[in-house]
């Protein structure tokens, strides 16, 4: 069946952190706050929150979601804080699909920049190159940021369109 | 008189904002972000919060603050938030020394890194040399990030002591 795209509900807690927690790749901590902000957005709303959703069905089945909201004290700055797509559903272009629709609701705000963050170990390899594929460019490497050997790297995508800006020094 | 460094108390929160405004660098999205700080650090405690305060005084006067705390999802990496002397004090070694006491208390929590933002423009030339002559090295440019033609720098400094980590490639 073609995925659908969808909102928040209420019920999808459960099967996005579990969802979270079968990739494999995200530490404990990481699951935890991928649970707070399913929880504040639902507690406060996504505007109130600053946290909006847009998750992906397979079958009826929850098979990836993506979190994201604008960068505190920027203007049209947003933050893709995180992009999911189940290990049974991987390879199958869900993540960029997910990513469209993302680019499209921050587009349709006025948004310039998306921002997105991974970690620079081999785990990650998949999420850096789908980035930069996507037209993230590096801006920034920091070693050792998430923990020693585990460094931080910083994508971003000039968003086309209104208010675009080319990120060019 | 010699400044004095003493904790965040609940009648700070008008001083502070007033001081942060007074300094016309920051824009009033970044101000109210700096009162949502302080008021975090007030209604939930400093641990909670994940804001931590030192304050500064100069014959019994406001005169500079840091906030910092632990950045979520790291092991040891911490965000300097604010840094801020009042314009009236300012020359007088007043940031270095709020400096020290941020340093210390981050080290004294196992802390490696030690991560500050700052705008890539003019306005902000001073903080840029300051946070370069105190060890803190550029990890990142991003252009238009608050907005355009408003970049964001990220500098990083490598604490010494226990659990220390060279930050080299």
């Amino acid at each position: 069946m073609e995925p659908l795209t969808r909102q928040l509900r209420r019920d999808d807690v459960a099967d996005i952190v579990a969802m979270v927690e079968a990739t494999a790749v995200f530490r404990p901590a990481e699951v935890e706050i991928a649970r707070e902000l399913v929880l504040e957005a639902l507690g406060k709303g996504e505007e109130d929150s600053g946290y909006h959703f847009l998750l992906l069905e397979v079958d009826g089945v929850l098979a990836g979601y993506a979190c994201w909201g604008p960068t505190p004290g920027t203007e049209g700055t947003w933050d893709l804080y995180w992009l999911v797509v189940a290990p049974a559903c991987q390879g199958r272009g869900l993540a960029s699909r997910l990513l469209v629709g993302v680019e499209e609701a921050v587009r349709g705000q006025g948004g310039r920049l998306l921002v997105a963050e991974t970690s620079d170990t081999g785990d990650y390899a998949q999420a850096q190159g789908f980035y930069r594929a996507r037209g993230f460019a590096l801006a920034a490497h920091i070693p050792h940021f998430y923990k020693p050997d585990d460094g931080k790297l910083i994508l971003v995508r000039t968003l086309p369109g209104r208010g675009g800006v080319r990120t060019g020094t």
